[in-house]
């Protein structure tokens, strides 16, 4: 794979757009409509929009290091604009497996938020605007949500042994959505949040 | 301090610039020649360079985030363009204190080089241009290096326990420095470097 960087433990370099956060001659990981059922809050949409066109909401670069507390993986995240209903494009979202383990997302263009929330319920939506550096500290899941009319590009780093824990997400949701309303953005709360 | 982000463990978000690398309302930790006496190849040069005046070589944000290995601590390096002698405005340089442990570097704007070494004698200089990430893995030594006519500005990331032993380059400083012969950039082996 484009993305399998098996470098021994030493120094190397990748380019990364700093606009569209596209990085030449590698492989992202793609993320269509298709691979999100049940994450948008409105289902018949979702649906719908799915019968039109499998279109990608998001994509990323993954590397390929060995796990462990010493080493980072970094690369970028890239949200395309749009909606399902009146819920903005987001990424899955995720805690991780270590869950202590913190991420810090570094808005390069676009706009939107980056949703946490921790197992206790304190949460937090931050916003992404260029140059703004969002820390989602260990023990808070997190996704990233567009709310503008352009592709949202944020360059990440987390701890390579860190895991991704999908599945509390996928069951549960987050307690918070982040829809347009009368032509604005807006935080609500989650009606299909589930406590367990 | 400006810079002192007591979260308790909290999401937050910071502004650096995505050119200058500059955070509106942080103070800076600024490197001045006077603080970097020894660190230059030609001491000639830097005496008379410091008569001259003191000028900042570099400056960089530091956060104050909880010593873990689960916390990252991030922000920009900006190394203004320049010589002393022959060689280019550089940093410090550091071994992370627990060794292990790697740093991410995101090139912003600017050129150079970011100089790495393990203790071993393996080393490697990645070239910085804006949209270049360099991987400074655990076990290196980093020094960035600006080779350019513009400000390098990087944006790190880096485990908030990993600390600095800046001692070690201090006494004997990096195996290769980056000068400028016939008017171009050249990476030769340095003359004062001990090994012990």
């Amino acid at each position: 794979m484009g993305n399998n960087i098996n470098n021994n433990g030493h120094p190397f370099s990748m380019y990364f757009d700093l606009i569209n956060g596209k990085s030449e001659n590698k492989v992202s990981s793609k993320r269509l409509l298709s691979q999100m059922k049940g994450m948008f809050f409105n289902q018949k949409a979702y649906e719908s929009a799915l019968e039109k066109e499998d279109k990608m909401v998001y994509e990323f670069y993954e590397l390929d290091l060995p796990s462990t507390d010493g080493n980072l993986l970094f690369g970028t995240s890239i949200v395309y604009p749009g909606k399902i209903g009146d819920e903005y494009h987001m990424t899955k979202g995720h805690f991780h497996t270590i869950l202590d383990t913190a991420e810090v997302y570094y808005c390069l263009s676009g706009e939107g938020y980056l949703m946490m929330e921790n197992p206790e319920g304190d949460w937090k939506a931050e916003k992404f605007t260029p140059g703004q550096a969002v820390y989602a500290p260990g023990r808070y899941a997190h996704r990233s949500i567009n709310t503008g009319t352009e592709p949202l590009v944020t360059f990440f780093v987390f701890r390579s042994d860190a895991g991704h824990d999908y599945g509390t997400i996928e069951t549960k949701g987050f307690r918070h959505l982040v829809v347009e309303q009368d032509g604005k953005e807006k935080i609500i709360e989650n009606p299909n949040w589930k406590e367990s």
